[in-house]
């Protein structure tokens, strides 16, 4: 079995480097990118959605071109455990999720999804199995459009930058008369 | 010049490979990151919040252990160009930032910040070369406490994951009696 350009055991040391350690989700992750690509034309040139910041977005960074900081990743989060493929031209993608129905057969896997466990009692090289043998028969797949924020020449032109007259530091105009950390929506006490 | 544990010349190369090209942000990036360690007391494990999705992140995944798809580093979007690095434990932590008004003797630096030119008309190896000579000159820090949603032990507990009654997909059970994008909240038309 390949994940990505990776034979799995290779991918699995890539992962260790990158994302700390081996969980669950980014072998998941990484069989999902693979059956993204196998369902987009041939060379066609695609951003990603990830509706979930855990585990998935790492998949798609070590096996894609596409990072939270160049911005051809997007998180925008709806728990779900999905990721999206799509032209960045047109929005037309292909949107591929974890099927809760058909994880009836993968009791590791289930486990693992529906939280049944508490982590330290999981059997991880059990669930790796099972995500093994599963392949792509857990996974759901659909045709999408993203909404037009998504796609280029469709986004609104970038905001100015100025001065935060509260903390005088840089940041978008668009955001409001004060910066959104000074408006209280920082991660700050 | 070091940016974190490379020779400035094999980040580079470590960013073209990771990030796709050599973004100003990115160097920035690499020099607050080192700015930040610095700052924290020796062997202190912590967590990063970026403030900006651009190219920071990247910078903090080339360099740290911590990636999106790990939760150790988090993007709270104020757009303002800052990172912090925090102990988990405590929230005590120390905020990178580049500070505006430290910018007047550096043109090209300034250029880029306040998207004085297209990107086209940029002059990378001119922003470079300033970044190289400013190195820590050009941004500021302050000692922050982050709210306890980013400390451990502090955080809610997970919500149980259940089965969205509209599109049959599992989400977390705290979001709503349907799933955020079944509210309206997901990225597709």
């Amino acid at each position: 079995m390949h994940i990505g350009q990776y034979p799995f055991e290779e991918f699995i040391e890539k992962v260790k480097s990158f994302h700390g350690s081996v969980a669950p989700g980014i072998i998941a992750g990484g069989i999902m990118v693979d059956i993204a690509r196998k369902n987009l034309p041939d060379g066609e040139l695609f951003d990603v959605i990830c509706e979930t910041g855990h585990c998935l977005p790492d998949a798609v960074q070590l096996l894609t071109p596409c990072t939270i900081g160049n911005g051809w990743l997007k998180i925008v989060n709806t728990s779900r455990y999905s990721m999206t493929f799509y032209n960045k031209y047109t929005g037309e993608g292909v949107r591929v999720y974890l099927d809760a129905e058909k994880l009836k057969g993968w009791p590791e896997i289930s486990g693992w999804f529906f939280r049944e466990k508490p982590k330290h009692q999981q059997n991880l090289d059990g669930i790796i199995l099972q995500f093994k043998e599963a392949g792509d028969q857990i996974f759901g797949i659909q045709k999408v459009r993203v909404k037009p924020d998504f796609i280029i020449g469709k986004k609104k032109a970038k905001a100015p930058i100025i001065i935060c007259p509260s903390c005088h530091e840089a940041y978008r105009s668009d955001l409001g008369t004060k910066c959104p950390a000074c408006q209280g929506n920082g991660p700050y006490v």
